[in-house]
């Protein structure tokens, strides 16, 4: 089943210890979409300006993105320059140009508002909602917002919580929305709110989902080298939500399974500057990848002091 | 097999969110040894002043622990003064008044030498190299270090690293010994050097072990409540090394399921002040913890993409 995804699409200036890119392509639609396309048919509803290269668009057409509610405005693309260190936890976002963004007002194409299963990535709340209000009956809906929004418009943010799935926020993110140091309290406030799931991410150090019933968690996988981690958030998403909208699966077992595929296509993400290891990925490297978190966890109980 | 362990024995002055401790019962080499002792015979070597109380004594032999090798000195015991915030990852140190352990000369006891295993927890390198003249061929041996002596000792510590089996130390710390920001080939470098197997702790985030051959990831548990994490690091090394010389396994399986005990213990010490949840478990209490484990990381594989 296909998946509408509405947020950003960028051209973003980043610097690493390893390199740098200027105006590569970028942006949570961007990076959730392409994640997500190695999964099921994505549809996608952003804005860019006319500076906006027709090689992106290309690039996101032959991923099979749907791109019927791709709206082109005079003006800017939206822009963001960033910064990483050693610790690729921490970035320093240097500028922030809202271009054609800052006016976005999302329009949903009247051929995508059946769409089953969507993915609402960082806007402001209200634009979130009125998403909600264009699409029909969604099976699955969920949402991503930062901390700018659980400051500023706490009321809209708690308003669209109670229309959605799954909550999909970094850990910070979520003690700070709950106000709770804690994370499994904190999860446990959330989850009273609306969502009936609470996706955390942790960066290098993997990744929680609570339910009301269970917690799941993967640790981070080691990489030899992490390239550019902007967008591995967005990339996790994808991958996590492609997973659940092809197999339609909502099963303890399939949430699981989907944080893995999260998990998978966030750690590609950062092998590559921008969004240059989601644009050709071959099933067979995301399978291994995904073994690669099976080999990483995986051990077997046997009761040794109740045996001894 | 019997575990033999070196280091530090102290009173804590702790304060957190949720209460204080005054003079309670801490240091290295307790928190291991209460933590193995639920998984064989501990004999401890250490220092205390003539103000430690003889009621810490009688806990610790209580645990079955063997204090043959517990010096007692004119003097204050070593004593450590720290304070929590609500990010239980970071801590301020108040004082350290290091008392009887500032001269502190390992002796190891006569019918000690022969212990099959030996845990040197973190004191000086040349201490620690002191007891590896001390004790006869041991099957297996293990170290913990700090930032304090990968500065100021590095050639010290080096030459201990040749000589041991496994390295216990946090993750800021593999990276500085190392000199390498990313984990894994921090851990690549510091195998290079010695160790067989480097076990890289992560406070609430968890914990990563390193062979040549692979790398094994367990995700934090999130607890309900930490209320003193004091210890967890030491209590993890009890619990881990505890479990290899119960058993005397050293397979990969055993090293993955050393890791779950390992965490076990450590989750399970940051749930009380001090020593107080290490002095009264009952195997069945650190099986659940274990199985807990399990449920929190356990998922199944279906090559989704390739059968699709």
């Amino acid at each position: 089943m296909s998946i509408l995804v509405v947020g950003s699409i960028a051209l973003d200036d980043v610097e690493t210890p390893f390199g740098s890119r200027k105006r590569a392509l970028g942006g949570a639609a961007v990076y959730f979409g392409l994640a997500a396309s190695y999964f099921t048919e994505v549809r996608l509803v952003g804005v860019v300006g006319s500076d906006f290269p027709s090689s992106h668009v290309d690039l996101l057409a032959a991923r099979g993105i749907d791109l019927a509610g791709l709206q082109t405005v005079e003006g800017e693309t939206f822009s963001w320059g960033g910064k990483y260190g050693y610790d690729f936890n921490a970035r320093e976002t240097l500028y922030t140009h809202l271009g054609a963004f800052a006016d976005f007002q999302p329009a949903i194409p009247e051929r995508f508002r059946k769409t089953p299963n969507v993915f609402l990535a960082n806007i402001h709340p209200n634009l979130q909602l009125d998403v909600l209000e264009q699409v029909e009956r969604p099976a699955l809906t969920a949402l991503d917002t930062m901390n700018y929004w659980i400051e500023r418009t706490p009321a809209e943010l708690r308003a669209v919580l109670e229309r959605i799935d799954i909550l999909i926020i970094n850990d910070s993110e979520a003690r700070q929305l709950a106000g709770e140091p804690m994370l499994r309290k904190a999860a446990a406030r959330i989850l009273e709110w609306g969502p009936e799931l609470l996706v955390v991410k942790k960066g290098e150090d993997g990744a929680v989902t609570f339910t009301r019933e269970s917690i799941f968690a993967v640790p981070g996988l080691p990489l030899d080298s992490i390239v550019d981690p902007t967008g591995a958030g967005d990339s996790f998403a994808g991958g996590f939500l492609g997973y659940l909208a092809a197999t339609g699966d909502r099963s303890p077992e399939a949430l699981r399974r989907a944080t893995i595929y999260g998990s998978t296509l966030g750690s590609l993400c950062c092998e590559a500057f921008s969004t240059e290891k989601l644009t050709d990925l071959e099933p067979q490297e995301i399978e291994d990848r995904f073994q690669e978190y099976k080999r990483l966890t995986h051990f077997e109980h046997s009761p040794f002091l109740l045996d001894a």
